[in-house]
């Protein structure tokens, strides 16, 4: 089941959004719980999409992707493991949101991603229970000034600016529909009305799979419901410059697509 | 003015604290506005002082002392210009409250700090206007594992576990009181029953002042009422094992203390 949120004449409310994308139907609760149908239900097309949850934190797994550890860090990833870092909450945007960049924070570059979210406060899982706390998929890009990121050292600034956490298009609930271990994940760059596939990869480049990365975070945080975990990168992340556009496509969940401006 | 959170019989509340910390006056509101008393009071040694705030987000400035950057990093402050970093909200604790230390987290140090703690939406702050966006001050303690800091790269890990920051024990919100420029942060150490200072500095040897704090960060995030700002550690973090206890004091605001124990 997918649920989004969405901005309507009468208000902000999660609804539910059925498989053809044609419409939203409002539900009374969140999505951590089956959906209580309010009546309510609009065209999608006459809706707002916003993005689909409002985590209190965002935990991200950094260089979990052979391929796009070897092109960033110019290192093999048996001498760079895979390491943590946090996106703050005020960077989150929705799908066709404008990714602000501003003047000093050169060299931004989308970063397509599967992205989880914790569906009950949990701690100390177990790889082999991650989907007992996990209520849906969603897709994430983690917008990234790789100056700034080399800069600092520290990546906070670099990936946690204002709009830098495009989140979306919905919570994709039924887990059962993908074979996580190979999840094609595609970014498309549109530059001067040209589109190209810059990001064509699958999830069974990834280091560390679902389950680990939840045991991973876990042993050190607690996470609550909303919370959202990115998976990391595979290879193929490109500048992004004010004028372009970026989609991000896993099948199964769908299209997450974002102008860029200048903040 | 002193405004804690505070456990009670009745529930949780905010509170104002008398100048003598002998009692806690309950508010209906927040440390956001002008108190509205409820007529509850409580002597404070029966309530229970919770953590003064939850953060939407905590933002952290590190190598913010040029004495703490030749100890810790072993360079000095021209070469290593501050960074930004982010702590997640699930680790903070109230006075009092046990720091845990799990056994993967080696060679655990305090980090005495002062903190800000946002009053108002803001984004572009000018430095000079720092203190129309902050609504007080309070101290927080930086717990990092150094082994994890440094085998990680990025410092979410080492400092973001569960209880691995102490804030409080109150916020005071009378910036006039202090000269930010000069204000002395001690962090003393009971280890085998007997105490030693082991940070005994001053915000002189502050790199980045408040306001200069303020205009970096809401450069990038906007910050929101509640968020935390902690502004750097300066020289004399040692290691805490399980059994110890460490006290963090800011004169003006008072001594943040908690008991160190094995997860």
């Amino acid at each position: 089941m997918r649920f989004g949120r969405i901005a309507t004449p009468e208000g902000m409310a999660f609804a539910v959004i059925d498989d053809e994308a044609t419409t939203a139907k409002a539900i009374a609760g969140t999505p951590f719980t089956p959906p209580e149908y309010t009546g309510k239900e609009w065209p999608l097309a006459d809706v707002r999409l916003l993005a689909p949850m409002l985590p209190s934190k965002i935990v991200a797994i950094g260089r979990n992707y052979a391929d796009h550890v070897a092109e960033v860090f110019k290192q093999s990833a048996e001498h760079l493991p895979p390491t943590l870092f946090l996106k703050p909450p005020t960077a989150v945007i929705g799908p066709e949101a404008a990714i602000k960049i501003p003047e000093f924070a050169t060299k931004v570059e989308f970063e397509g991603e599967l992205a989880m979210v914790i569906g009950r406060p949990c701690k100390n899982v177990k790889a082999a229970d991650w989907k007992s706390v996990v209520c849906g998929v969603t897709i994430v890009n983690d917008v990234s000034s790789r100056d700034l990121q080399f800069a600092d050292g520290q990546w906070a600034r670099a990936k946690g600016i204002d709009t830098f956490c495009p989140l979306g298009p919905w919570i994709e609930t039924d887990l059962e529909k993908f074979d996580f271990g190979h999840t094609p994940i595609k970014a498309h760059l549109t530059h001067d009305g040209k589109t190209e596939t810059k990001q064509d990869s699958n999830s069974d480049q990834m280091i560390m799979d679902l389950g680990e990365i939840i045991e991973f975070i876990t042993a050190s945080f607690t996470l609550l419901p909303g919370d959202v975990i990115c998976t990391g990168s595979p290879a193929g992340t490109a500048e992004m410059v004010p004028g372009d556009r970026i989609e991000v496509e896993i099948p199964g969940i769908g299209t997450l697509a974002n102008p860029v401006e200048r903040a």
